[in-house]
């Protein structure tokens, strides 16, 4: 029987709104933690979470400092990141050209 | 600030087993539980579970019968099923342009 694409996703990073920290970050050096919030419409207790399993599988490095007096936290993606990132959209590119066939 | 792709998407389909079953659902008018299994490589009991949360949510429709003696069960998609199916394969192909631009 043929693979069927679904397998070759990894919940970790396919879960929608680890899926969206992970799109966002691969974007930029680094992201901060309240862009984040309001780009992907979480709670930061909800963000938060998902930043821990991120970076307990090692896809996210976690960075904490100030900007003036404010404390703030930034994210940034790992090379192990990037390479779950990308056979997460393989997947689904394969996903959705099955679709489409 | 620009909607994210991921906002999109529904957790009831989007899950990556959900999103297994019904896309291989929408490929032909019913579809063999055993095949399911197999294709998807799950346990006849997830299996069960993420048929009930789709049938709960009117994605899908179960039917049993028998196949000379042997019971047997199937699913078809409805066609809310293949609504929401559309829906999350626009946000999948939304987000991969997004990765890949």
């Amino acid at each position: 029987m043929t693979e069927h694409p679904t397998n070759d996703l990894n919940d970790v990073v396919h879960q929608r709104h680890r899926l969206g920290i992970l799109t966002i970050a691969a974007e930029s050096k680094r992201v901060e933690f309240g862009y984040l919030k309001e780009a992907l419409e979480l709670t930061g207790g909800n963000l938060s979470r998902h930043i821990t399993v991120l970076n307990t599988a090692g896809l996210l490095d976690i960075e904490k400092g100030y900007e003036g007096r404010r404390p703030r936290t930034w994210v940034s993606i790992t090379d192990a990141g990037k390479r779950a990132l990308a056979a997460e959209m393989a997947a689904l590119r394969a996903l959705v050209a099955r679709h489409d066939s």
